[in-house]
C-alpha cells in the first residue's frame, strides 16, 4: 500500500469540505481509518443536536478512507446505509473498519462514537456500513 | 397537517448546520419535500465534484422533511441507504416522496439530481432511502 | 435487448429456489419487472405472517430482473436495503423499477404488496433498493 | 434475559419457512446468534450457487435472533442493509452481533461465511446490518 498516514491526512484538507466541517484523519493504518471532527455551533440542527448530515459526511468519509488502505488513493464510495442510534451532543469519532476486499472494491463498516452527555466516555451514535470501489480516474475520495 | 411551506423552511433555516451549507426548501407539499443548494467551492472535494457528504446531507435532510409534511415537525431520522450514482459537478436538488406512513413512522425514498456536466438538463446523482420516526420529545428534525 | 418475458420467466424457473417458493415473473419489460408468489403455509413465520425472508427474496429477486431488463441476462445483486412496514397476510407482488443505470450496473427500487387483511385491495409491506451489476462471467441472476 | 439456546432454536423451528430451508440455530448468548443451513439443490439459482435470497434469509434472521437475546424474544426487524461479496458455493453460517441496544430497538450487523470453494476454511459471502424492534403484540420474529 502506497499511502501513509500524513498523505491521507493531507488528501483529507485538500477536500475543502472536510476543512469547513473541520474535519482531521486520527488514525490510519491497514485496514482501518479514523476520521475525527470538533463540535461547533454551525455544524448543529435545530435542538443543539450535531446535525444528521455531519454525521453522515463523517461515517460516509472515514468508509471511503479506510477504503482507501486496501485499494489506494483512487476510491468512491458506490453506496452507503447509516443508522443513526442517538443524537450526537459534542464532537465525533467515526472508526472505520474494512470487512472484505477485493483488488477493485471493498466493504466497509464504520462506528460513529460522541462524547457522553453525561460526560463519561463515549457513545455510540451512528453505525454504517458502506461499498467502496477502486477507480482509474480522477473521481476518486470523497 | 400543521405546518406550512414558510414554517417548513423556519426550521430548516434555523438549523445552524443547514445554513452553513445554504440548503433551502423549494417545494414542501402533503409527502414530498424538495430541498436545494448551490454548488459552492468549500463544499467540494478534491477534484472538483461536491462532496459525498453534503449529497448524503441533501437526501437525509429531505428525507426528514418530507416525512414532517405526514408525521408532524417532530421527527427525527432513524436510518437511510444512500446510492451514489455520478458525481455532481453543480448545484444539487434533493427531491423525497413519502412511500408509507402510520402515525408514527414514515419510509421516504429520495432522488438528487445535478446540472448536467453538458449543461443540459439534469442528471440524477443519487437515490436514497430512509426511515423517519415521530417523536415526543425535543431532539427532532436533523 | 434481448430477453422476452417467456425467456425472463424461463430463466426463474431455472432457479432451484424460486421454483421451492412458488415464485412466477408476472411483469417484465424495459426498466421494470414483477415477480409474484402466494402464501403457503411452508413459507410463514410463527405467527403466521409470510416469513421477511420470503420477502427478502421476492425483493432481491424482482430488482434483479428489472435490472435485466436494461443490462442484459448476466447480472448480480451487489447490495439491497429493504425496509419492512408491516407483516404480509397473503401472497406478495414485488414491482420494482431502475432508477438509474448505466452500461455496467443500475440502481432499482422495489415495492413489495401484500392483499390487505381488511380483503379490500393491496397494502405496501416492503420497500427495497438495490444496486445490480453487469458480469461477464457465469456468476449472474440470483 | 428470558430465553435459552433451546427456547430459541424452538422458536426458529416454528418457522415453517425456517424448516423449509433446513436453518438451525447454532450458537445463541448474550449480543449475538449464529444460524446455519447446509446448501441443497432446491437453495440454489441457475449457475449452482446459493441464491441470494436464502443468503438474505439467513442474514435477515440471524440479526432477529441476536436481537432477541437482549430485546425478548418478541421482536421485528425493521430494515436490512446486506452486501454481498461473492457466490456461495456451500452451506452458509450466519454470525450476528448487537451493535447497541435500547430497550425498544437494537442496530446488529451480521456476517455470513461460506465454506471456501478451495476446500480451505470459510469466506465471508454477504456482510449486513440491521435495526430490529421490540413489539408488544403477536406479530414477533421473523
Amino acid at each position: 500500500m502506497a499511502i501513509i498516514p500524513e498523505q491521507a491526512d493531507a488528501v483529507l484538507q485538500s477536500q475543502p469540505f472536510s476543512r469547513l466541517v473541520g474535519a482531521r484523519l486520527t488514525r490510519f493504518e491497514e485496514g482501518m481509518a479514523e476520521l475525527s471532527l470538533d463540535a461547533r455551533p454551525d455544524l448543529l440542527q435545530q435542538n443543539g443536536f450535531l446535525h444528521g448530515g455531519v454525521v453522515a459526511y463523517a461515517a460516509d468519509n472515514a468508509l471511503t478512507f479506510a477504503a482507501g488502505t486496501v485499494l489506494g488513493p483512487q476510491v468512491l464510495t458506490a453506496s452507503m446505509a447509516i443508522t443513526y442510534l442517538r443524537p450526537a451532543t459534542a464532537g465525533l469519532r467515526a472508526q472505520a473498519t474494512v470487512v472484505s476486499a477485493t483488488r477493485s472494491q471493498a466493504v466497509v463498516r464504520c462506528e460513529v462514537y460522541s462524547a457522553a452527555a453525561s460526560g463519561e466516555g463515549e457513545v455510540i451514535v451512528a453505525s454504517a456500513q458502506g461499498t467502496v470501489l477502486r477507480v482509474e480516474r480522477d473521481s476518486a475520495a470523497g
